[in-house]
């Protein structure tokens, strides 16, 4: 295999062989092929695209690239969540403790945030001790005995993903649907769930902009699932308007352990259920979704789905007083409303002016190796459909100093559009594919 | 600039902003922009192209990445020829002392070869002592006193467009009209004539396969030409069949001193003529082409030509006994001749193939580090038009020995058709363009 001709052959193309795919990969992950070869295939597939079968090969090979979890024997139902990220997006917080509540085991191996996108392993670091680096047989532990974890993409799991993933942030070439499928679920393969639902955010803050794109993604994911024998459904679902009233990382987590205590807003409550029951039924514990939403909204309301999050905070180390004293975590230096130029309707929420300003008040990175300010914001959001006077607060941006939020407050203001009119009902679930 | 953005911008049609563009290019050239960045920036170039504007700043800021070389204030007019690269191609050794030979100052930097495709810099380094990295203080005094001199590119000249070569070469970036305008044009920039020939090759062996690329190219580079000030012309000529009866490094070395001496294949020294009266004529120093031809055949057939020829070696340090003794140059260690199975006419010669066998017997390289056997190449090829009897030779393989060559006479008896029937004469000159 010649890396040169290989990439000419996909610049011109053609469908790669198994063979030179897999060798290419295997030479990546080890270094003997440079990244800048890498970067230039990965560019010809954004343009050129991949068939199923390459997409299938190249998953295979990242995912075997390290080590292969594996649930085999287990007595419970294995099953995770992916999401394709978006703003406010702490549902991976509350779907993995009451998945398990209700008998699932969730092995769950989540990222970190990178511009204007959240990251769950970010929030979870913002528990102070949380533990999100967990070796493997410790991970299988922790599922055994609470029955979730969620951790950090290890080095020894799906290393050319990661390697990959990296790389293509600095070239232009993350949003492929044969590399973002492979990315997915070459990770999703390594992690060993049997049953794996996926929640594409599509809008104005998501990565799939159209519905179209995300039926695309949502379709590739399944097929590669399938190849892979797991179980899998998706949702798509709306990401025009932010996830829930607070945006940030300690500040969501709070929000996602009111969600656990039965309150939170209704958006997360919502989708919490929908992706947990959609889950539970794929697994075949729940006949269906509207069983399965019945016994969750329950487990949510009683505090079990609490009380298996506090059990996985404390198995990873966390010291779990946050959960009743939101102040245990980190807090901001200065918190600034924001208020309603006039009287009217929320009509729009911007997520992706949202995103940004909680970006520039140091709760997201623009850069890998940027540092996260996780008291840093906004809470108290207003929702689509919300009614506010005059004078009363939109939002509080949760900041380090006064100067911060000053310098934001005319992006955070116009990221609200009030109208004198109600608008319809937020469309939250756009498609579910099973 | 960030330059993943830069990136995503071309990558997405988006003409790029000068002051970004050359910052890029600065960035690269100094190491701070890593070769991944620029790998997937040549590939997203390769799809969507660049407007005229870009082509010239990106052309510009690689010819300023090094130093600048000038003529200013001598009394003779500069030029140089450039082709984009063929098999048997060996112009530039009869242009460069023919054209000084009438008066013209040529300075003239030739690339090596890679692939199938000859360099200039080999054949010349065929030559025992031949020095191809003189200064330019060096350069330039051997232009003045012997009229011409043919060096490589040094690192102090255009050093962007050395590394984006090397990148591109490898990352499968090469053919791409605004890239290789770009490459020639910092280079020819630098390298300080008034005057620029191009002759664009067209056909199987050539980078541009079709009249229609190849125009393209020819147009691209006279664009930039005219944007730096410089006279330009342009002859698109036939590269489907080889150029010459000797193909290789000391083999076309030897040609080309017979083409001096007012010998030598005819089609060589119609290419001669062609290009360097188009130098003449665009210079201003002959009013026609056919005077111009008139007169350059004249320097061929008398000597003169040769005889610059002669002191340009000897200047760069070159033993000249192989222009009267072609066996001072280095010889093979074995030579097979290739037979006709069969009478008749010289249908077809296929440079492609005729490139092969030359890269295999060791005249190439496929790797920019490999070494090269000058002695290894073909003589006595057989043209178009040509009559052979059953048994008589085709060709003559120089090779290190009989089990090279063994490997290869099924594909060197394959690059000759023969037919019945008298093939139409080659078109040698494909269109004109000034």
């Amino acid at each position: 295999m010649i890396p040169q001709w290989l990439i000419e052959q996909k610049r011109d193309g053609f469908a790669l062989s198994e063979e030179d795919l897999r060798s290419f990969i295997k030479g990546f992950a080890s270094g003997t092929i440079p990244d800048y070869q890498m970067a230039a295939l990965a560019m010809a597939i954004y343009f050129k695209g991949m068939t199923d079968t390459e997409v299938m090969v190249l998953t295979d090979a990242m995912m075997r690239s390290g080590d292969l979890i594996s649930f085999d024997g287990w007595n419970r139902p294995t099953a995770d969540k992916h999401s394709t990220g978006g703003i406010g997006d702490k549902l991976s917080l509350m779907i993995a403790p009451l998945a398990a509540s209700v008998g699932l085991a969730v092995p769950m191996i989540s990222g970190r945030g990178l511009g204007i996108t959240g990251g769950t392993l970010d929030k979870l670091e913002s528990i102070p001790g949380y533990n999100t680096r967990l070796t493997t047989e410790a991970f299988k532990q922790v599922i055994e005995t609470v029955g979730c974890s969620i951790i950090g993409q290890t080095e020894r799991l799906a290393p050319a993903d990661k390697k990959l993933y990296a790389l293509r942030d600095v070239t232009g070439t993350v949003p492929s649907i044969p590399l973002i499928t492979a990315s997915i679920m070459s990770k999703k393969g390594a992690e060993g769930a049997e049953t794996l639902i996926f929640d594409i955010k599509c809008g104005r803050a998501a990565f799939m902009r159209s519905i179209e794109q995300a039926r695309l993604l949502a379709e590739s994911l399944s097929r590669v699932g399938r190849a892979l024998n797991r179980k899998t459904a998706a949702l798509i679902t709306d990401m025009d308007q932010p996830l829930g009233r607070s945006i940030g990382n300690a500040v969501e987590v709070t929000e996602a352990v009111e969600t656990l205590k039965g309150k939170g807003p209704a958006d997360t409550r919502e989708l919490t259920l929908e992706l947990t029951a959609l889950m539970t039924v794929v697994t075949g514990l729940h006949s269906s979704v509207e069983i399965a939403r019945g016994e969750l909204a329950q487990r949510l309301d009683d505090g079990q789905a609490l009380d298996v999050f506090r059990k996985m905070v404390i198995a990873q180390g966390g010291d779990p007083r946050f959960i009743d004293d939101p102040t245990a975590l980190p807090q901001p230096g200065h918190r600034q409303w924001v208020t309603a130029p006039s009287s009217g309707y929320v009509a729009d929420v911007d997520a992706l002016a949202i995103g940004r300003v909680v970006l520039q008040l140091g709760g997201g990175r623009t850069k890998t190796d940027d540092t996260i300010d996780y008291a840093a914001g906004i809470e108290a959001l207003v929702q689509q459909g919300d009614y506010v006077e005059k004078g009363e607060p939109l939002m509080c941006l949760l900041a380090k100093s006064p100067s911060q939020t000053e310098a934001l407050l005319p992006l955070a203001s116009s990221s609200i559009t009030l109208s004198p009119e109600k608008p319809p009902a937020r469309k939250l679930i756009l498609e579910t594919l099973d």
